[in-house]
């Protein structure tokens, strides 16, 4: 009985998986260097969960499940919603701010494409309970720590930067009521995801007058906060994105930002500033996103305190790597090899092998135990340092090291060999 | 709105978090020791995989969902099925044998109890293409390698060990016929998990005849195999149950290990030894198993290899290893605290931070810049090796560190102070 593996999932055979570990391994020590900590939630949630941030149009993005009561259970599309169930239920005993990091594993139910499947990885940052730019520029910092130190630069990935408080207010400049804001967001944020004639014609679907998507385009085209300021006039979120700016000038990551206030982020959530990371040709879809969110927290119950984060996913970041070639995951290398001249010797080999494990090594052996030349070759190729041949001279515990760089060998005797050894573990 | 989580289920807060992250990178760091390659599947599978190894019974404790074509699949409650897939998609390429691990996150819809989540996280480790008894004795060793490590001690976890093959030629010397074996094995693993009379009235149930259950009861009650030959002769499994043991002793790990006929494993799917790992006294459930399964493979439509492994819980793991104290994270230590004297040097603390973590140092500061006590407090509860406090003499490009452990200050200048840090980036 053959069965297929489910559509637009994924098989991590070991070396997929050495480059999901080595992404998320950077992950996690570039988010520890920066002061997170790291947390984690169940993959499942009750539905409602996921309708509280995103509302209904989420649900049928959303692998839905029943418990055993019957009750409406999703496997999680995102984490922030149990982000803001697990902080709220220890918002009295959690010191502030909290700064914490997660690599959840994802579930969408949507069509699989390239750079999307229905099952992936994404890297979280949330600073909760800072109502300061300092934060936001902090989050954003956070990202690209992570993306120079794997070796993209500012020629590869761009962060473009806006702000929904600036958003809200030329909209509501250019006479957009405020009840259709929401639903707004979610049509500008297909800007430069949509061809340019749909975009128009669904944008203009949502306002009661032609002229107005007129404006907003036009708005959302401009460069600079200069040119803002002389068709809308001065706004009061210039003040905030001149400090983030600023902010990352100073940390060496400008080259990096540019304002584009195009940037809108999907989701009515988002109160302040906004981004997300492209690669800065525009080929791909967004690397990440992410912005400040200080409503959140109080939507899922709990108290009025401010937060800001980005979530950064494994596909569409592992497509780019591989493309500049900068995906490139350690092996963990065999220590010892241990040999035998031939299968009379067999146990001894795996015995050798089992005592170097036994003190941290990492050591291997074969159980076919065929021709020395091709265990010889199995050691090479497997990168051990050493290799050990056990053979006649096991019979007067001695045993041969060679050298698998410099191709040396020597004969020595067991007991001054394991003597030798400076145990691996902690 | 207040959304409670799923019953059943784990948050994991940042001690919780570095706890199972504990678990997990021990789990790993010996896995790979042992000469094992990491592999993961999908979180969900078609419900049907589930149902090949083990039968229509499992269904009704998986987490079931549809996809959008309607087709039924499951949240994953073990990993062998995915694995037995794996391997079967990729069998003329795979260089033999195959020893993978994994460390999967799994669910199952129980009623959550002690030590038993409904997800939950399970260490496998498997060699696939290896029909010899040293395949059985590395998996072995490579779970008591970690036990080991971690400092669990004979006194403490105890690896009980039978034979599939010997208890099936028992069976049939008990008269037993051949098609109720399958069922029979459920029942019989069920004999320290039930009360005794619950047992013995499922077990009879089972069989044609009492004298049976007697006799089987008997049998699971013997010690050594001695024992059994004088009451069942001589069994073809006691040269492969031998061979295993004295592979263990050799290891140093014989301590460990226990001839116990009553081990039975639950599934039909085991084909030859059967273990599982115990907390010494017995107050707990089993911390893991496993055994050799040489059919799987084939019973998933592919060739007909043999192979061995086992799956050991985090749950009841954990339990134990806090009961003994042994469960102790290491927290990652702060490379460097950067405090300043009031809040007009907040954003110079934040500045060189972020200098620091460029450099790859784990670095914080205060985003509330209190009092200067408060934030060396802070530094100190964080763990931090040096403190560097920014005040006045900053403006003159100077800066003073402070060793947290001798409490020495030194005052220095900016340029030199980074000149001489050695980057701690790769």
């Amino acid at each position: 009985m053959k069965i297929p593996p489910v559509k637009g999932t994924k098989d991590f055979y070991p070396p997929d998986m050495a480059r999901r570990n080595w992404i998320i391994d950077g992950w996690k020590r570039v988010s520890i260097r920066n002061g997170f900590e790291e947390y984690d939630g169940p993959i499942f949630e009750y539905l409602k969960m996921f309708q509280v941030k995103s509302g209904d149009e989420i649900v049928e993005q959303l692998f839905s499940l029943k418990d055993r009561g019957g009750r409406d259970l999703a496997i999680r599309p995102e984490i922030t919603p149990t982000l803001a169930r697990m902080v709220n239920q220890q918002i009295n005993s959690l010191p502030r701010p909290i700064k914490w990091f997660s690599v959840p594993r994802l579930c969408r139910a949507e069509r699989p494409q390239r750079g999307r499947l229905r099952e992936f990885f994404q890297w979280n940052i949330d600073i909760i309970g800072v109502d300061d730019v300092l934060a936001d520029a902090e989050t954003i910092f956070c990202a690209l720590d992570y993306l120079r130190e794997v070796g993209l630069t500012p020629d590869d990935v761009v962060v473009k930067i806006s702000s929904r408080k600036m958003l809200a207010a030329v909209l509501n400049a250019v006479g957009v009521p405020r009840k259709n804001l929401d639903s707004l967001y979610a049509v500008l944020d297909k800007k430069n995801k949509l061809p340019a004639e749909t975009f128009e014609k669904t944008l203009n679907e949502q306002l009661p007058d032609p002229k107005m998507a007129d404006k907003i385009q036009e708005f959302m085209n401009l460069e600079d906060m200069e040119q803002i300021e002389k068709m809308f006039g001065r706004q009061d979120a210039f003040d905030e994105l001149t400090e983030l700016i600023s902010y990352l000038n100073e940390w060496g990551v400008g080259d990096y930002c540019r304002f584009d206030p195009a940037i809108v982020r999907g989701l009515a959530y988002y109160t302040g500033i906004v981004y997300e990371i492209y690669d800065r040709p525009g080929e791909l879809r967004a690397i990440g996103g992410g912005g400040r969110y200080d409503n959140l927290l109080k939507q899922f119950g709990g108290p009025d305190i401010p937060a800001t984060g980005f979530g950064i996913g494994d596909c569409i970041l592992g497509i780019l790597l591989k493309k500049k070639g900068l995906l490139k995951p350690e092996t963990k290398e065999l220590a010892y090899f241990v040999a035998c001249v031939n299968k009379d010797y067999k146990d001894r080999a795996a015995e050798i092998a089992v005592q170097l494990r036994s003190k941290g090594f990492i050591a291997d052996f074969s159980y076919k135990a065929g021709r020395l030349g091709k265990q010889l070759k199995l050691a090479s190729d497997s990168g051990a340092k050493q290799c050990i041949i056990i053979g006649e001279e096991f019979n007067s515990k001695q045993l041969v090291v060679k050298d698998m760089a410099t191709g040396q060998q020597q004969l020595i005797e067991l007991d001054k060999f394991f003597a030798q050894l400076k145990s691996e573990l902690k």
